[in-house]
């Protein structure tokens, strides 16, 4: 039995605001229940000086957590002057899932930054970050594309994300705070509409696991991930 | 004229959204016009060192714009690894702001974060964040009270902070970006329910002003944190 | 009664000493009583990289504290890796009331760095550094003036700074450090020769204060800029 | 056909130097072909401070690369003033892969910091971290047994950890640098001896993959786990 | 022939003005020819961590150079949110030098910060920081003295510290700026009254140099300190 | 009688082994005794800013410790943020030194930058430091040279280092750990074959010391770097 009364297959409710904010280039308020992400995607005409002149565009990703979002307040990484592993890795996730589906030559030279700042936290944000951010990014590069900046689409396909874990010897999908403090074992992916991988982490917290739950977990993930694009589907139109 | 058609005295629809996020023991979003600031108060049990042992708490506040709450996006402070300068100055402001209204001694040893996160920025975003951020400390001692933590109330009057400034050679109330872009002269005022100053700050920025401009600016102050105490009433009910 | 024995309305001694180190395009010991701030202004025919191309100069302030400039010692800013809050937001307040009176475009594609380090501390150290900057700052332009490198004044008025605030009841002028450190309300006027008002600042510490306070504050500032003006026209010969 | 001529699931020759470093408790120098990693378990009696009192021990990691260890040389850490994301990611995989196979409460309170530092990098220096780190761990556990510090051996299994990926559509076994910089997936698995996954990392570099590919890949790395734990446990005696 | 038309074995003028400050328990502004520096020596009842209980007190310097002390401005190390090698080798010397005078026992159980401050740079100020902190030290423990909280004086004799090169061949005694800057060789000799050497440093800039080199350079150096030792004792009475 | 039962004149055995690690265009393992430090010099064609465009090259030099080369773990310094001012003294000290020989016209323009990393540590590390850095820079230019790529030789001479102190009362050459902790003197002098002198640095630790003991500390270091050159000649061929 899960803490929260879902069945082991059972999603939270997810619910994507797009629009969310009035200067990024696209935009949206990400919840996977109480969990709850605020997502920008910014276009900038320039490249980091490692990329110019390579006729190809970039896209990258940062990530937040606004103080109080958890339980009992964490000190500010801007005021500790120094951003956590935990966050650096998330940030560099967000931005290798969504250039799993970006063709960066169609792009052509500029930059999508997307920030990801967690507002509420409660279980599954870098999760719901990686899958707000495809809204975002796919509703600035709809922008550009209606300026004509863009002549061919370079977004792919749909990207999304979910955790899924072993929780109480029972593989369980999209794990909130309380589950996610006691797994087993841990395991995001990172899935690409139509069937492909883009990632898979799947860690031993408690006990180690066999390939036949890392199998389990997989499948949970694209019963998650197949909501999710969903969901996506309806948020940009 | 002013760019938003308002009359020189007319405040932006002012909106406060308390309870916010579910874990912060006070919070409100709270709006003036399009900016928007996340606050929330934390309380801990616990105080910084040098306040130990004195019988009294503290009342502190941390500041950060998302970096794309504007026009274009900013580097976020947490990635520079530093503040700016312009970031402490508004949090301390905002700290001193609340400490002007709390009985410290009431408060008892305990020490009260009210971080004001701005979502969207439109001009006004430190006096937006103090009038906010009243609200939350506001609730976060109501909940103290409640519980029987403090037997006395320690806030002793609302706070409220607005801008003002000389736009055009005209004085005006509550600049939003683009007046607060070529305004001659900026103010911040921080009054006090009942009629009393906590801070003044007038900056020329165009061509210096005068003492007549001064109390022209005071008095449109006056008025625009009447409306903002009325509108903090109504949000903590 | 002023723990000093001075009238509510008497300034410390002023004295400026000019050309108090070789190097600097202009330079100043300034004293307030026991409060000596040494100020270099520098001259570089370099501009910072967002003001470049523009056909105009730029005008900025650093200040610091030597560590014993103090009661008691205290930590170095470069040994901490960081300046505080209160050092950024003081020195942003000095190249600002500089800018006031000086016309960027006339200055040229050249920038001048004003350096404010108080060497001895008694009160009052951002008002003096102020002061003293228009000092340093006067003393380069006529150097570049002298050369023929500027051929029109940049500089349209003196500024000068100086504190005042509510002690005891009583609104007096030129805080020392006894006063500063128990003062009802802290005011800091930044003042342009001719009457106008550059920047006003006043926070109350202890009770809040109202409108009349405000300018009787204002008043007594007036009357100690006029001084400094004054001090200033003889240390500029 | 792999750059190197090696068979799909053909292993570089595995060396372990044991008791490289004379001060460090257990230590070895590793190497997985031309990488090499020295790596030290150094014991403390001491423990952070959220983990005293809790009758329970740690094991933590730290990883870096010495600055020529590559083709070209990198900026050191330490002169930048911060550790990558990429090096924060490694060793809290490090650090989290030992303690799989640790019980803390049997290791008491005392703290094991196990640091790897990549003399030279051909590919694959994570895992051959990992593996190695086990070894450094394995002896400086054996010193602490011996000198009946602990009385019952913490260290439950062996933990091996090896890189696979797809490379020209073939999925392969620890691949090198050459293959590493462009292969379409990139695997990093962590198996425990006795068959299960202590964690599976499995990113698309070009083109996603499927979970028939992912199974090919955790296949291939438990034969390469299989030819580590027998060289570990050659090395440990 | 000098620059500056000395003798070889030429001192500049010594100037030591005690009490320069009002805080610090021992203070001097020390002039060797225009190389200025202000010293405070600062005392404090407490001591670093790593020395508390071992029934001895902690002599410590810090050095640095306000930005403009020299012909073109250098960057503000706060600012720059370091302290250079050149600073941190610096002080490391001062300290080292002082120490080697004191009885850290005789000391008792409290800490000396002594502060160098460079005002006006031409030419060895790191030897005219010794020189004077020497003094601000010995006024320091003479007030400690006085006031009966240390019993026997902890200091055993005159420290004092001359520069020394081999400009254009010839060795000769106190380089000022213009011969630093293109001497063959640069030493800096730490002496103790009495003959002894606490400090001997000297670097080929640009023409190695030999052992009879290094010899006369010592001996110019006893003739510089003996001037320097006459100094300080006028300077502290 | 010295702890470790050399002679006062008698070295430990040095040990050179070039070639080490593949990438860099020199290397060398070099140790004197225990002491072991790896040594890579990389060649790169660019140079710092401030040397573009002057038709010379540069050499600079980095040093570390790895975290557990000494009997107790240091912290790592790129995970403390930043450099200790005993690692950037000593990494200027081993520049210095090799460009004591080295025409930098003749090298052109491009930089090598050697770093030592010290593995294990028993006293001595800088100079063994400086001592292989030599080696290591010798290979890298014979490698320029060989392709053509620098005409003539920028390499005057050999330059070795040794440290030597006083150890009970008597001149010793090459200290190890337990002699150098307790030494009243440490000296460490940077020699060029033929018998020129690039840096002598002679500290009092517990006494001061005379004339007569820098010559004679001189001495045996004169006897000590005639073994490293020896052993420099063989190991480069």
């Amino acid at each position: 039995m899960r803490p929260s009364g879902r069945a082991p297959d059972e999603m939270r409710p997810i619910s994507i605001e797009t629009g969310f904010t009035k200067h990024a280039e696209g935009s949206c308020l990400i919840g996977f229940g109480d969990t709850r992400v605020l997502v920008t995607a910014s276009v900038e005409e320039r490249l980091p000086p490692w990329l110019k002149g390579k006729g190809e565009g970039w896209v990258t990703a940062e990530y937040s957590m606004l103080p109080r979002a958890t339980h009992t307040r964490g000190q500010r990484e801007a005021a500790k002057g120094k951003q956590s592993g935990r966050t650096q890795e998330i940030q560099r996730l967000i931005g290798r899932s969504l250039r799993a589906v970006v063709d960066l030559k169609k792009l052509g030279e500029r930059q999508i930054t997307v920030d990801c700042d967690v507002i509420q936290a409660d279980g599954g944000t870098r999760t719901a970050s990686i899958s707000g951010a495809w809204v975002a990014l796919r509703l600035a590069v709809n922008g550009l594309m209606a300026q004509g900046l863009i002549k061919e689409d370079p977004i792919s396909a749909k990207v999304a994300a979910i955790s899924c874990g072993i929780h109480q010897g029972t593989p369980v999908l999209d794990l909130d705070y309380i589950e996610d403090s006691n797994a087993d074992a841990d395991a995001n992916f990172v899935l690409i509409e139509g069937g492909n991988i883009a990632e898979a982490q799947a860690t031993a917290e408690g006990a180690p696991y066999d390939e036949e739950a890392l199998l389990r977990l997989l499948r949970l993930a694209r019963m998650g991930c197949a909501q999710i694009f969903e969901a996506q589907g309806k948020a940009v139109g």
